[in-house]
């Protein structure tokens, strides 16, 4: 019998212990065979076929590299830890002359580097209207008033102390611009899915839903159907969020991203979280919720963000973002060196609730199979699917098409464009293409 | 009728627009009285109560900060974001004194300032026995060999372009050192929950299954029952992992954390994740796998990572990390500022699932209430839970009982001591409480 520890007594196996008294046995045995047959199976295996593209690391595969043979760098090198230095080529960028104003802009999410759904908060699209702050929390204030007296009878002004003390939840949610893929409705074909889709970002976020706030506030929800959320950035962006929305519990007001605090460029340190709804109305650097009995027809829903329709009207308040989806990769700018086995993989979402199924189409939309979803699928959040495929070299266009719980299917451009016309500026959900040609190019077309 | 587009016709709402033409008419005609009604609010309320605590803000609040009043910064300054500088203090921290080497030592969590689930990457935990490399991803190799030829029938080398392209899976788990709370068996009662608890992170892996690469290499599952991972560290680490976790499809071999690659200190550009298995076996710098048919009594599962037991006896591979939670906040060196409504926030795991239950106690553990779980709960995932706490200003002693999906119950420190004894090193999973006095101080005791 064995003891290892050179104690007396016999080795007894805890009830998680899956070793054996005779498996102890055989390995102490045992153990220098094992080593000495390792060896030379790792010396064996250099003679099987190695990757087709050789580098400079397999010629010297058998000599330990820097990183073996040093000692590393102690912990918290870093208090705050960052991306390795190989991934320098992932990053957010804004896309050159789409905005005359730095402040008034965007800056896209590189989807195509990215895994799962959680997105990095490092990586979070921005946009904004007149600049980010960096604001100072202990001066950060969050009044919520009435537009009259009797909707909201206890009007308050909140310190972020305040707030954080309230019963808080952690929810996964999806936040898209309505502008995103906008660039699209014209054909412009922008070259990556970067720029096609990148205005979409995926969080945990965690905050006091804001009928905590109103029901501590007396809010009187017989009259008071409407909800003014305002901004303290230069651009003071208002919105309305319909009292339906705020009822069920899912609109938050926000401090937490992906379990720290919001990044200043998403709204540090405090943001309305508005599940399914565009980005805009998820106001940045909150601080101001006003309780109407009417619509409030701010700026930014009466001119902006509003899509012109083939009869010459506009549509209003569109609120919801539509089931849709996109390839990640293999997407646009992006080349396939050979042929042979890829794991095509991408995003889906709707604003509506679950991702219900993603099919994904080689052939520009004639033949489609079902993708495998990553489960579990949650509540307006992103979906990540995943579908094997082989190329065989020749031309091939593939799509993907989401449905979502309600039974929407996400639309081709003809079937979008036969709604809503040739002169949207937002809303555009439509199935997205990417042509792939012999030489292995991926690139961004339209099919109908 | 109203057309704020001064196009002719009708505006007709669309689908999702909750708009009626009778209110964009009252809209378009009252806004004015909404903007003056709005003012006149706005200085009623600061005649209301305001939080308890004056800051420097309140004083001037009718004048807009300086964020109000500026142009910003433009979108993409940072490509690659940070958190504020107001959150300077939340990182992850080394315990001065743990170890003598930097390199073989720790840096912990700050549980007490994060939510949700999700640990941000920059504050993963890590734990070197070598130091952390910022390894080329380009120069990296995985090997999979089998200990002799037929357990494993056709060996490979794969590079990180190889195992990107397989198919991959995406999955939030935990993961907790062995030795987490390890401080706590000889009741150092460590100052913070940072440190009692901050070996423990949670993130979505994206990654292959192992059990892809194994069948793509020709593994023989009948005889081939156990596999040993290794690290490319200077430390090289070696573990044994029983082939019944690879082939329930759990075990992945990972590049992806939290959306984006892993970082440097937790294993770029690849390491294992063995969901619910203590964080040695997540070999990080992953470069090596090999197919055996004994365990292999490594250095660092034969005298490392194991627990005397009363009866003089090592408990060896104890792999899976038992049902625990933790209260986050309030806890050790924080303080409670006044009475009154809290809500007490923590985390619960277990690697055997899913969390069923967790109570929570202010008076040591004789009274328990049932907290609120946060959804969905996630296999071997952390679980957020939260719980409404009113502080009546006297002495309480603050408790969390988690209980996972096989009705397992976490033990109290007399319970656990018991069956362990009290030389143990590791696998601590016992109830942590905090105490609570009258200045509001909260510190780090121990119940049995």
């Amino acid at each position: 019998m064995v003891d290892i520890t050179r104690q007396p007594g016999r080795l007894r196996p805890a009830p998680e212990n899956f070793l054996s008294e005779e498996q102890v046995r055989a390995v102490a045995a045992g153990r220098r065979d094992f080593l000495r047959r390792s060896l030379l199976a790792a010396g064996a295996t250099l003679t099987v076929p190695m990757a087709a593209r050789a580098s400079e690391g397999d010629s010297n595969i058998l000599q330990n590299p820097e990183w073996t043979t040093t000692l590393g760098q102690p912990v918290a090198t870093r208090p705050y830890g960052l991306p390795s230095k190989f991934e320098s080529n992932v990053i957010r960028r804004e896309s050159p002359g789409l905005a005359r104003v730095g402040g008034a802009s965007v800056s896209f999410t590189p989807l195509q580097s990215m895994f799962g759904i959680i997105t990095p908060s490092g990586l979070h699209f921005e946009r904004h209207h007149q600049g980010w702050h960096d604001i100072d929390p202990a001066r950060h204030r969050l009044m919520v008033n009435g537009s009259d007296d009797s909707l909201l009878k206890k009007p308050k002004v909140y310190t972020m102390d305040d707030l954080m003390r309230l019963p808080s939840v952690s929810r996964i949610h999806f936040v898209e611009c309505g502008a995103n893929t906008g660039l699209e409705w014209g054909n412009v074909a922008v070259p990556t899915v970067q720029y096609t889709h990148g205005m979409l970002s995926c969080s945990e976020f965690s905050g006091v839903p804001l009928k905590v706030l109103l029901e501590d506030c007396g809010v009187d929800y017989k009259r008071g159907r409407y909800v003014l959320a305002e901004g303290a950035d230069g651009s003071s962006m208002t919105r309305t969020i319909p009292m339906e929305m705020v009822e069920n519990g899912e609109v938050m007001v926000a401090w937490g991203q992906n379990g720290e605090m919001l990044r200043p460029e998403n709204g540090y340190p405090l943001r309305l979280v508005v599940p399914g709804v565009q980005g805009v109305s998820w106001v940045k650097w909150l601080r101001r919720i006003e309780v109407g009995d009417k619509p409030y027809a701010t700026k930014d829903e009466a001119v902006h963000y509003i899509d012109l329709l083939p009869s010459g009207l506009h549509r209003q308040y569109s609120s919801i973002q539509e089931c849709k989806s996109v390839i990640a990769t293999p997407s646009g700018g992006q080349t396939l060196l050979a042929k042979g086995f890829y794991n095509v993989s991408g995003l889906a979402w709707s604003g509506r609730g679950k991702i219900k199924q993603v099919d994904v189409s080689a052939d520009g939309g004639i033949n489609w199979r079902t993708a495998r979803l990553e489960g579990p699928v949650q509540n307006k959040a992103l979906t990540r699917f995943n579908i094997d495929w082989v190329w065989d070299g020749k031309p091939a266009i593939l799509q993907s098409r989401a449905i979502d719980e309600t039974g929407y299917v996400q639309p081709t451009y003809g079937q979008l464009r036969a709604v809503r016309g040739t002169k949207s500026i937002y809303h555009n959900n439509a199935i997205q293409s990417w042509k792939i040609v012999e030489s292995g190019e991926v690139s961004n077309v339209q099919v109908l």
